[in-house]
Parts: structure tokens; C-alpha cells; sequence
């Protein structure tokens, strides 16, 4: 059986977890999980990261409605990243828009690449 | 004109950076550029980590010819992570799988999902 203390953490017990959208491929945001949120996200279906501001965990989309449910979750070889396969509802980040990755760096200047969702 | 110096490093002045295939959208590695590897990945259009383990740049593929071609730079909504958009050729794990991400968690087992490339 996986064991969520089998992977490797950072110095403030934190691993980064990508979500990236199952069908479109899209990636939607970065977030941190420690091993309790790991062991969560697993048993509950939703990714649950650890909010290093609030300090608590964040069933994400729990408030917002923008739920992601865990299609599969897979680990790097060096087992310090993780790989979140979702099925969001709605917009992934906070500004409303699909990805949290919305700004690029065309010709050295910063373009919005995507707005926000109805 | 877009500053490096603009984004939030950690406290050991990292940034992670993920890396996904710009036609395929597979989510290739995430792997952690400082400062100047930013500005270097930028001006060369060769993705540019810093190697935590080396404690030295790491032009991707300088030594294996499995390079990343820079195609676009984003950033996210917190300016405290980095998608970079890439042409890479060959594996971009050093198992010589495509992906770094090739074990997923099935019923609570690690299974391998993808085999290294000839």
C-alpha cells in the first residue's frame, strides 16, 4: 500500500502538487500539500492542499463551489512533486479565470492570456 | 520590460517551474530556477533550472541532448510559480521516460505508467 510518508518533503514538511484539468490537459494551479493533505486528498476524492498562509488545510473549492475532484494522483521519480489529475468545476483560480496561469512573457511584457469566467 | 527580481522567490531564492509540452500538454518535470536562471532561460530560449543538488545552473539537456526549447514563459496569479511552455526533445526524465511523472497511485499501489523511450 502507498504511504503518504513515503514521499519527500520539503523542510516545512510541504511537497508542491500540480493540478492539471484530465481531459483539456490544462494546468491550473500549483499548491502545497503536507502528508496529512496527501492521505486526505486520497481518501476523499477532492484535493485538499495546506494553505501556508492560513496555515490550515483547503479543501479546495470547498467555499468557492470550484471543487477539484481527484481523477488520479501520480508522483515524480524523485518522489518530491506530485502530479494532481482533476476534474475541476469552474475556474481553478481565485481571479475567476480557468488557470492560475494566465499571465505570459510575450516581447519582455507580461500579456493576460485568458479572463476571467462568466 | 518584464524583471526576474519582479517575482517571489522562496527563501532560498527558488522558484519552482513546470514544464509541459507545448502540443501534447503533457506535464513533463518541475524542477526550480533562481534569479538568473529566470534571465538566462529568457535571453538563451533554453529552459535554465538551478540544481539544488549541484548548486549550479542546469541548461536542461546540456549533457543528455534532451533539451527544453523555450515556446512561451508564464506565471502565476501569486508570481510565485512558473509554466514554461517547452519543445522538448527526447525524454525529459533522466529514467528516459517522457515524463518525470510516470507512477500513479491505483488502488492505493504505485503503478508504472509509462515506459522508457528507445
Amino acid at each position: 500500500m502507498f504511504d503518504p510518508a513515503s514521499l519527500k518533503y520539503d523542510a516545512n514538511g510541504l511537497i508542491p502538487c500540480i493540478a492539471q484539468q484530465h481531459d483539456s490537459g490544462e494546468v491550473l494551479m500549483l499548491a502545497w500539500m503536507n502528508r496529512d493533505a496527501v492521505a486526505r486528498t486520497l481518501s476523499s476524492g477532492r484535493v485538499t492542499y495546506w494553505s501556508r498562509s492560513r496555515r490550515a488545510f483547503w479543501v479546495k473549492g470547498e467555499t468557492s463551489g470550484h471543487v477539484q475532484e481527484l481523477v488520479e494522483l501520480r508522483l515524480d521519480c524523485d518522489r518530491d512533486c506530485l502530479l494532481a489529475i482533476v476534474r475541476q468545476t469552474g475556474p481553478a483560480c481565485h481571479t475567476r479565470r480557468r488557470s492560475c496561469f494566465h499571465t505570459a512573457l510575450r516581447d519582455g511584457a507580461e500579456v493576460t492570456i485568458m479572463e476571467p469566467v462568466a
